[in-house]
């Protein structure tokens, strides 16, 4: 049934371009599209989205955070349901992939499995996402943390969107949810009855790009450990004066240890791990540094990441350690201070398996990629449901108006997800 | 007459301890001593010293610049004088020996010559030294610049003292200075009529103390090399999306620069050469940093040092190139900047050859130092005098009230000025 399979999905690109057209020209902005978290331009996307699954015949509803559910009834609607989502806000002025790729190939999927008279065996629920872009209210994975009861509840109104300064609950409330159920009636989402979570995206980095694959499939969301506070304290002392041996310099010992991070990540490349640091901020006291004065303190920041919850927990256990040694070293006192922890989003193997196979099958020649950005599947990983993501190449990263998927490219992606979506 | 000369010297420490008192007394803070630029406390320093001089029989000018010149008059009075000077003021609440120790060092060492009825054959003139210090006026030297025809004219209008926000022409002229005349007349002191300039000082590092010597024959006063604005220029990038090969992040680019200048340090250890190099800032911008960004851009600067002048040219043709080869690796622009120069201060090698043959005749231990602070010594080689500097070891550094300079270490340090003196 492949070959079949693989036709249908590709008989659905104008489907899928004149989708995107559309929602396009709903939420457009003076540059790019402005879908703001819980405002006009996710309204927009979300009717867009509902007004074309009822012409595919869906049941569409909404939960009290006003995720919106497309549902493809199946022939036993007990058995859990199998779901496709992503969000449809996106960042100001953004792109019109970002997200919203993923809900489109959803429908995509559905309307070809439907055009070769294929009877699901379970409910396929493709669900719009709300509110997944931190830049708006500050906390990420609103609709989706929102559905599995995973949101911590005094988001509603602490959190503030950014534009407006009006708190989440209120915008909630303005679009028809209700901030008071999500707080404190029973989740909408059980995670035990979803069968699977699939989330297509575009790629937010250059690699799919890069290496010529048209898409990847994710191998894992990176987990983090992060020391927002680190400090580096050594002594204040005219450059003049104080010879080599008894400079305590906070500035070298710090970029020393940037440089022992930097050979970590050489280490993980050589041992093919999965990792990544930023050291994004490093900075000398403005009250206090001079040009010849020997900086007595620095305060910088450090997150690593990794998709391998063994390479964290290393991590974890080294870097006070190699911390302590540098400042050892260099006779200063390096301490990373207080660490955050994010677990990596586990990829379900099975369903990662069935991608494998289905690219196999169909002659789609893809690539293994970490997802280094956060997306709502972490939020569905961690709640417990099997989740498996796909990475659509994108040109010129997201974020932006410049965002370039194609459509041949998303409809390789999506052939993928209808091949896993007709077992 | 080596040990006559050892036993003269050894014979002024009471007298020296003395005046060490009278001038800690008539300057004390409530902690430490003030001696004000241009303010009370210098003037009651030089008020002292010139009544102490004229014990000695000296004859005590001033210049229009205030400078306090203390002559004992030679045989040939048309010869070349030989100098012994350094400053009198110090920072607020400082130290009792910081400049002041050279001062009283000249006046000891003629005391014990006189004391065995040497009758010297040039003038001998002991200078109390203006405003060296630059944290009140922003400016250094004004004293020995004043006097030498060398400072800039319009710092007399532009300095403002740090105190009382008052120009340096008024501060100079409540004192009975003429600017009007230092900027306009010719210099007070002709190089070509200046045999020798001593200075001895305070050691303001612990190299001394460390090492074991009661005192230090200055091998130079470090010249350097100052890039005060050098930016790395990266792209702020989400660090979830960007694999690392596309990463352009400023702040492991100047990280390895920093490194970088560390090795060049260690390959000048290696290789016996004078070298300091200093990183006093070091700055993400606080504006757009964030832990999850790749930074963008880190402003830093950067002093390098050394008291030869081959270390510096190399320097000044080196890192440029070393900037650009680390910000190509790392795909950043590594641009240091404007930079400026300080020449080094370079010591008369027949001056310096006589300490060490004193000290040899002495028996005083004493070890070659480099000078990493600035001095009047400084101004004075410049302006082409053959210039010899001491320095005298000091507990606690200096530019605080706990500065730590022994009268038995003094008076060995006074021994070589006294032996140099004597010929």
């Amino acid at each position: 049934m492949t070959p079949e399979l693989a036709t249908a999905t590709e008989a659905q690109a104008d489907f899928a371009a004149e989708v995107f057209a559309q929602l396009r020209a709903a939420t457009a902005d003076v540059q790019g599209v402005t879908r703001e978290s819980y405002g006009p331009g996710e309204e927009a996307a979300h009717a867009l989205m509902a007004q074309t699954a009822r012409t595919l015949g869906l049941e569409v509803t909404h939960d009290a955070a006003m995720n919106t559910y497309m549902t493809w009834p199946g022939r036993d609607r007990t058995a859990p349901v199998r779901m496709v989502g992503s969000h449809l806000d996106s960042v100001p002025k953004g792109g019109n992939y970002d997200g919203a790729a993923g809900v489109v190939s959803g429908l995509t999927a559905i309307r070809a499995l439907q055009s070769m008279g294929i009877e699901p065996p379970t409910d396929i629920t493709v669900m719009g996402i709300r509110a997944e872009e931190s830049c708006w209210f500050g906390v990420s994975y609103i609709g989706s943390r929102g559905a599995l009861g995973t949101l911590p509840p005094d988001a509603f109104e602490t959190a503030a969107r950014a534009d407006s300064g009006r708190s989440l609950a209120s915008h909630l409330a303005e679009c028809g949810g209700d901030p008071e159920r999500l707080q404190e009636g029973p989740p909408h989402l059980e995670a035990a009855r979803i069968g699977a979570f699939f989330e297509p995206h575009i790629e937010q980095g250059p690699v799919l790009v890069e290496e010529g694959f048209p898409c990847g499939i994710v191998t894992g969301i990176r987990g983090n450990r992060r020391f927002p506070n680190a400090r580096c304290l050594g002594e204040y002392a005219h450059c003049g004066g104080a010879p080599r041996r008894v400079r305590r310099d906070a500035v070298v010992a710090a970029a020393a240890f940037v440089q022992a991070l930097d050979r970590l990540w050489d280490e993980a490349e050589a041992a093919s791990e999965d990792f990544a640091c930023t050291i994004g901020k490093f900075s000398t006291d403005a009250d206090r540094h001079a040009m010849t004065i020997i900086s007595g303190e620095v305060q910088f920041s450090v997150d690593v990441r990794s998709v391998e919850p063994r390479v964290l927990a290393r991590l974890e256990s080294q870097l006070p350690g190699m911390a302590a040694e540098i400042g050892h070293k260099h006779q200063v006192q390096l301490a990373l201070g207080p660490m955050t922890r994010a677990a990596p989003g586990v990829m379900a193997p099975p369903l990662v398996a069935q991608y494998r196979a289905a690219a196999v099958a169909m002659n789609i020649s893809t690539m293994d990629i970490a997802s280094g950005a956060s997306h709502d599947s972490a939020a569905f990983a961690d709640a417990g449901v099997p989740t498996a993501m796909l990475f659509i190449r994108n040109e010129h990263g997201s974020h932006n108006p410049d965002e370039a998927m194609t459509i041949p490219d998303f409809i390789e992606a999506t052939k993928l997800l209808t091949a896993t979506l007709a077992g």
